[in-house]
């Protein structure tokens, strides 16, 4: 075991040399003992942020996190284990759609979602506007719902992961957030802990993404299946469009009603339904359930069609403590108390919808959080009533804001106006789904939606060895 | 007022922004308020040790610093005030002999000395050596020596410059010291506190020194003219050679023995006296006390053989409380417990002592602290018989080591033999005083030493005018 002081560790990074990882461990573990003050993690964080660290270092980062907390173990539940991490978008449900039908074809989906971060929204803030909705369980009530139906949605908790939740909290305000190597270490630490087989991570790139270029969100994306394949995790990963919106809604309850109308097949968006089933399908294809993403596109669309997702989602609210009736009467539960509907003040094509603005606009109405004290209303949010493309006239409703009061609609409404762009042409349609990258190389989507076998690592590596890429 | 969050400052300072000297002083005064955290202040200052800081920024930093005591004000004391700082040094105890030299010959010295950091030695420890001795003055009782007699020997309190306090102790275990800004800053902060006109540098360069390379000495020297002139002092930097320990002796009471051996001209070695006077000479000629350093040299030298500048010291220590008759029996005060002799193991010439080693070995034998809370043993330290250019025989002592045990002395005897090299050529000669920096430009001693009017700024700017260098 090495004597290195926390002075000299801070030193060693700062000189731009690689840690050992025993000396990580200490480092973390000294930390979560309070033997290692914040001031002193939080040089050694900035440190990072300007010399960034090797694979092996992140590897051993993202261990040395882990072992703070409990893992979640299974035993036998003879079925492969399987989720899905989005970097963070706005209008972002997917993980309420694909983990219930993902789940539903036979995979364990034993979820650990997050809340909102800066202006994108969270999986777990959108679960909690389900009245009575529990999400602070235990590992053993995670594994119980696990073993009975296939499906849990958790949040971290002090049991898990512990130390992510202080070195956030500490990034958070050190402008110390993006580093490839630490938000790789953040994420990898989260999942590795769920005990799953394999995963597929929802890289989003664009205006409503906190990777904004295509180059950044690459870089993290290669980081991402590098680092996942090392805990021997099944892994690709989707660099998707994050300009516009997703779906027809922004907001926690507004985000849900649409989600279980999906779910229902009442109402499914192109984009929603695109991108859970690009996700799903991969998903599927990466643990070796079915052998393309395509062939997991098809399989997830046909239980889709027959309700068995949506009846996933119900046992699992039901087993969390949420209220299902909710979803029979879904507009007369958190009815927002002021509306305000924005028209279009010109015809024309509905040309860009600026997603960034839109997600701070909907946390300025209450949706999201201002400071961490902040209480979040469930009702809040943005409806969309015309998306990317649509053709308008002069007075055509495109969207209404939800919000306590018409004082919060009418702070916001300019924002929201200039956020909507009205051309006279229509606009280009992008794909959604903009490039596949696994251990292996990267992909179009239509190259990699057909590969038979992907990501079927052949040499996997056991814990402890670390590999420098 | 602008209203930057800690996190914006933090993010502005990462991205290689230059703050503005407003939201500096608010981060200062909102850090010794605790309204920022010691984690947002230690992540800011790695950020700034890796983008660094203009000229204007480190006037700013200054300034804020200074604004958190109170300064020094001596109102009509019809005298210049000046003042000596070293960037630190092995055996260097020329403040306890320039002091009183310069205020012997008319100027205000209210020097604010410091502890001992690293490998060197501080002159407020040595000063405490002298039994009685008090170096934790106010302002007041600093004021009042300056007016009686001309001399005081202060330390940081919490009155002076507690920003400076508070952030070094955060940069020392932060790994954030080597930053010229920084240094700078902290530097000046205590310096101009002291209301004084102008100060002499001694920025030291070689193996015992901080700034090891002559290029690091160079930079150093450079920011702290820049940065002084913007305070409307006069200033001058010698760049002098710290590779072999100062005089004969390295330890706290050690010195204070040497030093007072020396100001009664009792024993003055060669390196202890050109320093001292070519540093006097030459913040009296900055001053315009005399018109060239080597002026200021000579007149230095008449007051030293006349014992006016022992007669001075002898002053400060008893109004100090110091007991100024240990001065008379120094042999029966602080008596060290333990000695050991080394001895030449090969007859030739002493070639060079490695003073980084022999500060290190200095510490370990109890005369400076392993951490914050050692107590420090007076009468430890190095005594050297013989220095580098010597000649020996086998057996010739070079110097014996003081500790309060025979093992201390003996646990560190083979680091001091391999510090000491022997060969049999005669080592050549360095010069001692390396480079005179000033404002307009950098000279060598030679040519410096003679120069008339030196630094005699025209055109000083006004304090709150931050030019950018």
């Amino acid at each position: 075991m090495s004597n290195i002081s926390p002075f000299e560790f801070i030193a060693q990074k700062q000189a731009g040399q690689a840690h050992t990882p025993e000396d990580i461990k200490r480092f973390i573990d000294d930390f979560m003992c309070d033997e290692i003050p914040d001031y002193q993690m939080s040089a050694w964080l900035m440190a990072v942020f300007f010399k960034g660290m090797t694979n092996e270092e992140t590897v051993a980062l993202t261990n040395a996190m882990i072992e703070t907390g409990e893992r979640i173990e299974f035993g036998n539940i003879y079925a492969s284990a399987g989720d899905k991490h989005s970097t963070g978008g706005v209008g972002d449900k997917i993980t309420l759609l694909l983990a219930p039908l993902v789940a539903a074809a036979g995979v364990a989906v034993p979820t650990i979602t997050g809340r909102g971060l800066g202006f994108t929204g969270g999986t777990l803030d959108k679960l909690e506007s389900i009245p009575g909705m529990r999400t602070d369980l235990s590992v053993q009530q995670i594994v119980d719902q696990i073993k009975s139906f296939k499906l849990a949605f958790g949040a971290q908790t002090s049991d898990l992961v512990p130390a992510d939740k202080s070195i956030y909290a500490l990034r958070d305000v050190t402008s110390t957030v993006r580093s490839y190597p630490l938000i790789t270490a953040s994420i990898l630490s989260k999942k590795v802990t769920e005990g799953i087989d394999g995963i597929v991570f929802d890289v989003k790139c664009g205006k409503g993404a906190f990777m904004e270029s295509y180059d950044e969100a690459l870089k993290l994306s290669n980081w991402l299946v590098r680092v996942a394949s090392c805990f021997k995790m099944k892994v690709a990963c989707l660099i998707t469009d994050m300009n516009a919106p997703l779906g027809t809604s922004v907001g926690n309850w507004l985000e849900i009603v649409e989600s279980v109308r999906a779910l229902k097949s009442e109402a499914i968006e192109p984009d929603i339904k695109e991108l859970t089933l690009a996700l799903g399908g991969t998903l599927l294809a990466v643990l070796g359930e079915c052998d393309t993403p395509d062939s997991g596109w098809r399989k997830l669309d046909t239980i889709w069609s027959s309700g068995a997702g949506f009846k996933k989602f119900v046992e699992a609210v039901k087993a969390q403590g949420g209220d299902i009736n909710s979803f029979s009467n879904m507009d007369d539960i958190n009815k927002p108390k002021a509306s305000l509907t924005l028209k279009a003040d010109k015809p024309g094509y509905i040309f860009d919808i600026n997603s960034r603005e839109i997600g701070f606009s909907s946390i300025a109405l209450g949706a999201g959080r201002k400071n961490v004290n902040s209480v979040i209303d469930s009702s809040a949010g943005i409806l969309f009533h015309k998306s990317v493309g649509s053709k308008v006239v002069l007075g055509t409703p495109i969207l209404t804001l939800f919000a306590e009061s018409e004082e919060l609609c009418e702070g916001i409404v300019d924002r929201v106006r200039k956020a909507v762009r009205i051309e006279d042409i229509e606009p280009k349609k992008k794909p959604l789904i903009i490039r596949a990258i696994t251990t292996e190389g990267d992909y179009s989507w239509d190259e990699f939606r057909k590969k038979k076998t992907i990501n079927i690592m052949q040499k996997y590596l056991h814990l402890g060895q670390y590999p420098v890429f």
